[in-house]
């Protein structure tokens, strides 16, 4: 009995590379594993008073079902949260908790992708995005961004993809995989393209407070009339990851996308709720200390300095300088590869460190490159590294 | 900007009745509501040590994802359970932890229906199935439940409606909303049919252990060739709904389904994984102390008797005895209503009790019919139903 088409078309390489990672660990041996954006994977602790916000819940509410759209008092924080920072337009009902990012993509495309419609996303997109747009029959059409540029969005390339079929335009900001910061003046180009083509703008700002130099700028600032549908969670901020608590936020001043919001909602009560106990201690995160956040963002650009830093040094590999996120993706220029995903199972295979390959990413600009966190404290990249730079020094073109 | 097709094939009537419902509620009015399966909503609590548990995995695991198919430690302790109850042949690679029986029916039917295809379901039947099948662009096809036989299942009607497009039959045992537990004759007689046609069978056992006379029978325990995907979770049992944690159990001992259950795990990890203190919560449960369980049952089970003696007191009302869960789905022979929508809101503005019109469940069969929960305490249920006794007389036919 056959699985359906529709399942082939999902790929992850973040984690399928896992796959023969695992075969080596199970053989003993110890891999460097700079392939997942998890945080607490390495030196990263959730806040003390975030998880005593967890115990405590399990005395103040019945671990019974919360709405479907989240506890309203949550649903409320987020809407102060988000307005503080870019002024959305917006009432709490129009913020829906879900279980990460990965399920409001999915509710979201459920709701406003047809078969056929396109959808345009950046070039390279995490990939999520492409994946859950083919699974509902849609097609995901690429814009480009420019490496040469830091990896800002090509509007020429925007302007050039959209058509009549186009639904909507993702934008990932801080990007993953690059790291790339959009600059204001080019959000509101975007927003205004939108605007132009009556399409509508999801805006994924899961790593918005984790920039290290220019301040991260939404489009939901600049959108009078551009229904703008904001994602953003607990996992990177909060460091919470295996939490599974992110929201939706509508920004739809006009009610264009009305139909579409009520559908998502429509699907949320279809899966009765997200976890209760995290929801309140996101709350609490909300509300309480942000103390950690500036620890949090000067320890990854410590990381960040010295994985631009270590990675040019390499024969071999040359990088831009991400400006926010903690993701860099650095153009493999070693002669002996032509084939990114050959690169990271060689390096796997032989310095025993685990990137993803680029064009888990991306069809075109971002092949020939591959992923890496700047996680890991200093001593441990310089080890990957190293390592790395031994084995390429290594290899003949 | 429209919403997608697909999204307009979800119906949930257990939440939808919310709507007028939560109106009268801002208008001050108090109501019972006896329409949502949330036992944590009344006198039931989540056993203290599970509580514990939460608590003790924030200091013991990170908080960071865990892998997609759920800490192995816990799939492995869920085959180990499985296997005691009903002898599954399977590993714990073919334990996949979900975010409630809600995911796992999603990732199931998006991993195995193509557009076109048929799933046989029981009417009346759990809405999210036929919502689900739909949203895949699939047909769902009812078999038919006989009420003057506690609505087992007619097996003819089984018979009857498969055909070369049926790719697989669901079995709710004990079902949702009927409280009708499947007597095992029954049981092999669905697999064997499954087995004629090669199709798989979905056995979705979440109520299996809140069973008031006679014992639960699984398909898994009868099938040597037939695949069985096992759905159930730790919502009802140990008192948790708000947690979803739900897991998928693939008996397949010939591999028959291989290619769905890798879909399905593709599908796993694209949402990265599900709650991680609550999976390691669930782990606990499992281990731990089964004694709240005799009395979770012993309680129920008198608000089985109270509810089905009181119910057929009324005038209007008729109803089967439920043998399992804690629904039970009285046909309205009242004659002032042709219509059990109307009857659901008419009994919600004059008397102040929320129920579920059976048509949010059913077809055919489950017409004429609501479903209500037997959770609250006696005396709770009996001021309930004597406000609905009391409408129903004041109504003229």
């Amino acid at each position: 009995m056959r699985a359906t088409s529709r399942a082939g078309t999902i790929e992850y390489a973040i984690r399928d590379v896992m796959v023969p990672a695992s075969k080596l660990e199970k053989k003993g041996i110890e891999l460097l594993k700079l392939n997942i954006g998890d945080p607490n994977k390495f030196d990263f602790k959730t806040p003390q008073h975030i998880l005593d916000a967890v115990c405590r819940s399990l005395e103040n509410v019945d671990m019974g079902y919360t709405p479907s759209e989240g506890f309203p008092e949550l649903r409320e924080e987020i809407l102060n949260y988000e307005k503080k920072k870019n002024g959305i337009d917006a009432s709490s009902e129009d913020i829906i908790v879900t279980n990460g990012v990965s399920e409001a993509i999915n509710m979201l495309f459920g709701a406003s992708l047809q078969e056929n419609d396109n959808v345009l996303l950046p070039d390279p997109c995490y990939s999520t995005y492409s994946s859950m747009a083919k699974y509902y029959g849609a097609v995901p059409v690429e814009y480009k961004t420019i490496e040469e540029d830091d990896w800002v969005c090509d509007i020429d390339s925007i302007r050039k993809n959209i058509d009549e079929n186009t639904k909507c335009l993702v934008l990932i900001n801080p990007n993953n995989p690059t790291g790339a910061l959009i600059p204001k003046k080019e959000v509101k180009e975007v927003v205004d393209i939108c605007g132009e083509h009556d399409i509508f703008l999801i805006s994924d700002e899961i790593y918005d407070k984790l920039t290290f130099g220019s301040e991260f700028y939404s489009p939901v600032s600049c959108s009078k009339d551009v229904p703008v549908v904001l994602l953003n969670g607990f996992s990177k901020l909060y460091l919470v990851p295996g939490w599974r608590v992110g929201y939706i936020g509508f920004h739809d001043p006009e009610g264009k996308i009305n139909e579409i919001e009520e559908a998502v909602k429509k699907m949320a009560r279809m899966r009765l709720c997200p976890n209760a106990p995290c929801q309140m201690a996101c709350h609490a995160a909300l509300t309480g200390s942000q103390d950690h956040v500036k620890e949090l963002v000067s320890k990854l650009k410590v990381r960040r300095d010295f994985a631009y830093k270590r990675i040019n040094e390499i024969d071999g590999l040359e990088t831009r300088k991400p400006e926010g996120a903690f993701y860099i993706f650095p153009k493999i220029t070693h002669p002996a590869w032509t084939d990114d995903k050959k690169f990271v199972l060689d390096v796997l295979h032989n310095s025993h460190v685990l990137f993803v390959h680029g064009s888990g990413f991306s069809t075109d600009v971002g092949n020939m490159h591959f992923r890496s966190v700047f996680l890991p404290p200093v001593d441990m990249m310089d080890k990957a590294f190293s390592k790395v730079e031994d084995y390429l020094r290594s290899v003949k073109a």
